[in-house]
């Protein structure tokens, strides 16, 4: 079930690194994209950076709207992942032909992605320049939903590895998120 | 073994999200911090972002020095990382006092902390709105490194999980590198 997350914590759906989707949406139109250069900027308020390079449909979108998702997806989803970046949203509705399923965001217009492991709303900070010269967006997240079987209590729970996040290397191969490691003295 | 990386696959060292070790050094001066948010932004010539938050012994090497390195450690290395992570250059050094081995690098004074899987020299390129605002650095990567054992060929190979790299989640818990996924049709 996905379950809210505090703002103040979010950074934790992604501060392992994984690869996520981002969706975009902007008057009645909706897109898709595979992004792995994704991270956690800030706690609280949770800010976030993501490169959306400027020959893509998503960064109309995004430009438009001052807005989008971060969905993070599992095992489950790994060649959705990668097919969604391996074509334009200029080309085809990515949504809609290959019947992703969606829901509602509750504070932005593009949508969440169902069956991913994490989601974080999030609002662009206009940084023009960084958008210009490097792609490179700042965002600060407005919602944050984690799928309750596989974050709870603060921390991921990875059973089986459908469930898994995923970490793209490059041109489809990908590592899934693996074993858990304590160290021996916290702090 | 300790070998080049061709600086357009640099970005390969850090695309799956790893958590990284950020060494500094200036007039004869050197430090260690560890680093989740650290990711690639552009592939060629290659480019990185980092988080060095303002209040940081890092911080103050890296203002002087416009230079650093990210070193991406292994499952061997989580007590270090996490220790590292958890004091301050100014109260301790970090890097004698813990015994941490380090060789020269290529093209900054930073050093390569011995026993990682991989290293990315990288000098900055200033942008003091993002530094100060956001305490994000952007770098160009004038070197880069792998451990031939985990990483060649353009891909890592990890076989004993003491070699696997890692993904902080918050407080001391990370997760390894897991398994390797090959999306069914690769373009």
């Amino acid at each position: 079930m996905r379950v809210p997350v505090e703002l103040r914590k979010a950074y934790k759906l992604i501060n392992h690194g994984p690869t996520t989707l981002i969706t975009s949406a902007h008057a009645g139109k909706v897109n898709i994209m595979a992004a792995a250069w994704v991270m956690a900027l800030d706690f609280d308020p949770p800010k976030l950076c993501a490169v959306i390079a400027g020959d893509t449909h998503t960064r109309g979108l995004v430009d438009a709207s001052g807005a989008f998702v971060v969905n993070v997806p599992t095992r489950a989803q790994v060649d959705l992942t990668y097919a969604v970046g391996s074509e334009s949203g200029r080309d085809v509705e990515k949504l809609s032909t290959r019947g992703i399923a969606t829901a509602p965001a509750a504070t932005v217009e593009a949508p969440l992605v169902e069956g991913c492991a994490a989601w974080l709303e999030c609002k662009v900070v206009r940084e023009p320049h960084n958008e210009k010269q490097y792609d490179l967006f700042i965002a600060q997240v407005t919602a944050a939903w984690a799928e309750d079987r596989l974050f709870r209590n603060g921390e991921w729970h990875f059973e089986r590895d459908e469930d898994r996040t995923l970490h793209h290397m490059a041109k489809g191969v990908f590592y899934m998120t693996g074993g858990r490691v304590e160290v021996s003295r916290r702090r």
